[in-house]
């Protein structure tokens, strides 16, 4: 007459029915807060997070492939069938669907570029799957019915044949696809009143600010939507490659002096300030960290035949000078070469005009009484002495345009540490510095000396053979990359006990680097806007794991 | 009725005379040994230490040109134009001189490849002629009879044209140039008995120990020959190039298998047993630390289309398949990419071929009774277990070989500390490693992130405008490079007391990175040949200045 139970096993669900069971049973007494927060791991929130294909239009659309529900959400774009493809489509402007047979860690910057990502082959933990999922980035894997022609540039999915450039549209969440482009419904997820709940009680545990990377007053809006607390990172440069800026870009790399860069700086001029303005209102009553200027002239440089003539009637110099210049430009180790703050130390103009920009845009709104909270940051900086040539060049302006307004305004200058260097000597730019922001990409690449772009043919060895545990790019190595990050932490707060320290590199919104940047003691970590609830989530689960 | 001295002056002397004057001094009991050490500055050792121009032969030779006498010594070579040309001839076994307009910090590798270096533009200051005399360069600057014609890539000098690969030579203490090849003096600088004495003084005050870095017996002699106490760096690679062995390394590099790898492996394996052999027993008594395989495999893949050819025929793949090998093995930052010990880890084969040739060429010498020191040392290390990795295989062949020869033998496998993470886990990587060699070149790369390859577009701006105090490239960064040095000798000793720490980047042969190192409580330097009595008396001053 007794009932034995002899074998029972945690009931699987998917995220929705992960957040609606735990809140449910703190609101039935069953466990407590912190108990409900620790059984919602924070990639569940993914499924909550990603727009959708619209509903109305998927369910009157013909499948065309079926593959594995790799990387959530929907997805819907261009067909590109090769990264550095993606890549330069992207910063045209363009939104593409990467399509591979398989993806491998060369192909990273073209998957980061596009929208979605397909391949043939692979399971639910190939290359193109962890990676996608790691970015929350719509992916179909292993969708066997595609046939690549290389040669024609063209992919037959199912039994039509699609061309590079044509559209099709993936449900990452089911492994579906569909020809041509669909409309995407945005995630709300604040509208469901258990998600909204449990972040809610996530905020009053966290100890960690989360901020957001976001070059838009759309990413912004969308962060902020998603609970983001200010923009951590606004990188300028993604504001120079729209068509109409583009070309002033380029004039001011050819330019044989000074006179003629500030000309073509001028022109740019305006749509900073422009940008700035808006991404700043947008963030009313939050900070807004703008990077100067970062990546290395050559990458603005990448044209085609018809880009190629144009900017030489724009520019006035010949092609032969257009192509002699960009080959000046080549660089050996570009990630290592000109770029950063040695931009600007080289042609402080750029630096003038930027800060120009981002200054009329606080000044005038500050005089329309909008809350601003602006912060310049210096990036690649390895000597205090460079950050303050550059620091030097940001306050004059900032005091000339205050003087000629009237208009008072506060900001701050920070910087970036994403140099071995600049973490060991971090007390001596902490002297100078107002805030801190480890850039964990870059620190990654110069810690390891493993280049980014180029991991791929010895990483997989590295993961296979356990000699390291994890990609670092991927999840922040504690031992090394982490131990400069606490050095540094440790350094500048000793000069400066109330700067303000952050991350802002990828691993700002993957769970274990957040639970460092916790015991670490940092003030914020900064991610992209669809892994801010991701990292509120994070940040609650190391506060609460951590806690006493 | 009273002789008044109204001023004096230190009276100007040469490094002979300073030598001459200082040992003299102290003979007559006017000043101490120590005083005497310091009165002579390393870097006038130079004159003694380099090849002249047969005395005889330039006596009957007319001067062609005339500059200033930039860089101590004579040099003869084939005229180079461009300084990637030096770098790929002298890769070729050539000697040349490379001749330019002038020099800037991206001919870097050129100049260092070079024998000697005349430019038409420059004074004593300039930059060849900085480079060049930190290195004991033989170097004629600012000969304006120099006019080039690059389209046929000849140079008129004074009234003869000369075309690339026409012999030319250098008097680079007396600035002279010269047609045609002229024979060169070895330096015997131990034959005079000014500098012996002084040098053995230096000897008896100097705690640092002097090493070299050579990759043959006729350096390894000379080196020997200036005091060197064993080798600290033998670059492996080298012994690559040269024409009969570099077929198999590009068969080897274009293999599709571990099979057809291994077969051209054992080509190789003969020629480095050689080379091993006669180096070991040249520096019989003195340690000889071996470096694995460290640059990327496309520095070998550099074919004109007579080579391209020759390596298909002997391949049997066609010149397609070889180009588009070629391609694939690009990367977008070979610094940071796939070499050092990343190639171990990936093809275990070419450490074991390198091993077996180290320790047969060990195992037949001590057979014969030769008191021989080997020490194997991995590249590019970033983690304990890449050590692990690599020395696994080391020491296995090393068993085989005991083994089957029944000879014993001891042996030590240490690693290159060139990292910042090799720096910063320096504690888990001793538990292992059985010495450290800092690479300081590669460190001070990673550590400020900058492509020494690329500095020239930015260095200059942070020297003129004061934000570095030096080229970090020529004299060691004590900061930041520095702090990491410090760092990773203090974790190494608490884990590994008695472990065997020095330098063997190209900072072992300047003085203040020099007193650095004494400073740090580092063992050993390891510099070039004609670097060795120069490091002497630099650490010798060291120990002089920081005494109790």
């Amino acid at each position: 007459g007794k009932l034995w139970m002899l074998q029972t096993r945690t009931g699987k669900r998917n995220g929705i029915a992960a957040v609606t069971m735990a809140v449910e049973m703190v609101q039935e007494g069953m466990i407590s807060r912190e108990e409900a927060l620790l059984r919602v791991s924070p990639d569940q929130l993914d499924e909550w997070l990603h727009p959708r294909l619209d509903v109305h239009h998927e369910r009157q659309a013909t499948i065309l492939a079926k593959g594995l529900p790799a990387g959530p959400g929907g997805g819907t774009g261009q067909i590109v069938l090769s990264a550095d493809k993606a890549e330069a489509w992207a910063a045209e402007g363009k939104t593409c669907v990467l399509v591979r047979e398989e993806t491998s860690p060369e192909d990273v910057h073209g998957m980061h570029a596009a929208t979605a990502i397909l391949t043939a082959r692979g399971g639910m933990t190939s290359h193109a799957a962890l990676v996608a999922r790691g970015w929350g980035k719509c992916c179909v894997v292993g969708c066997q019915d595609l046939e690549f022609d290389e040669e024609n540039l063209s992919v037959k999915i199912g039994s039509d044949i699609f061309q590079e450039g044509d559209w099709i549209s993936l449900n990452g969440s089911k492994g579906t696809v569909y020809a041509g482009h669909m409309k995407l419904e945005e995630a709300n997820p604040a509208s469901n009143p258990a998600y909204a709940t449990l972040m809610e009680w996530a905020d009053e545990f966290r100890r960690l600010d989360v901020l957001t990377n976001a070059d838009s007053p759309e990413d912004a809006a969308r962060a902020r939507n998603f609970g983001a607390q200010g923009i951590g990172l606004c990188r300028t440069e993604h504001m120079f490659f729209e068509p109409e800026r583009i070309l002033a870009v380029r004039r001011m790399i050819l330019s044989d002096s000074e006179v003629e860069r500030r000309a073509a700086l001028d022109e740019l001029l305006p749509f900073q300030q422009q940008d700035f303005e808006a991404l700043l209102e947008t963030m009313e009553g939050q900070s807004v960290t703008i990077r100067l200027l970062d990546p290395p002239f050559h990458e603005f440089m990448t044209l085609n035949a018809e880009q190629m003539a144009e900017l030489s009637v724009a520019s006035g110099h010949s092609v032969e000078f257009i192509e002699h210049r960009i080959e000046q430009l080549h660089e050996t180790n570009p990630m290592l070469g000109q770029r950063g703050c040695r931009l600007g130390v080289a042609y402080p103009e750029i630096v003038e005009m930027q800060a120009r920009a981002i200054f009329e845009a606080t000044s005038n709104l500050v005089a329309r009484g909008v809350d601003v909270h602006t912060e310049v940051m210096i990036p690649l900086v390895s000597d205090v002495n460079e950050f303050g040539n550059q620091e030097a060049v940001v306050r004059r302006v900032a005091q000339e345009i205050q003087q000629r307004t009237g208009q008072k305004f506060s900001y701050h200058v920070g910087t970036m540490l994403e140099l071995p260097r600049a973490c060991l000597t971090a007390d001596r730019i902490a002297n100078k510095a107002e805030f801190f922001s480890f850039g964990t990409n870059d620190l990654t690449q110069t810690t390891f000396g493993f280049s980014r772009d180029d991991v791929g043919g010895f990483l997989p060895y590295y993961l296979s053979g356990n000699i390291l545990p994890a990609d670092p790019f991927q999840k922040l190595d504690v031992e090394g990359v982490g131990q400069l990050i606490q050095m540094a932490t440790e350094k500048g707060r000793a000069v400066r006990p109330e700067i303000r320290i952050g991350i802002c590199g990828e691993h700002g919104g993957e769970p274990s680097s957040i639970d460092f940047c916790h015991r670490t003691g940092l003030d914020y970590v900064s991610c992209s806007p669809f892994r801010v609830p991701v990292a509120r989530l994070a940040a609650a689960h190391a506060a609460i794991r951590h806690k006493g």
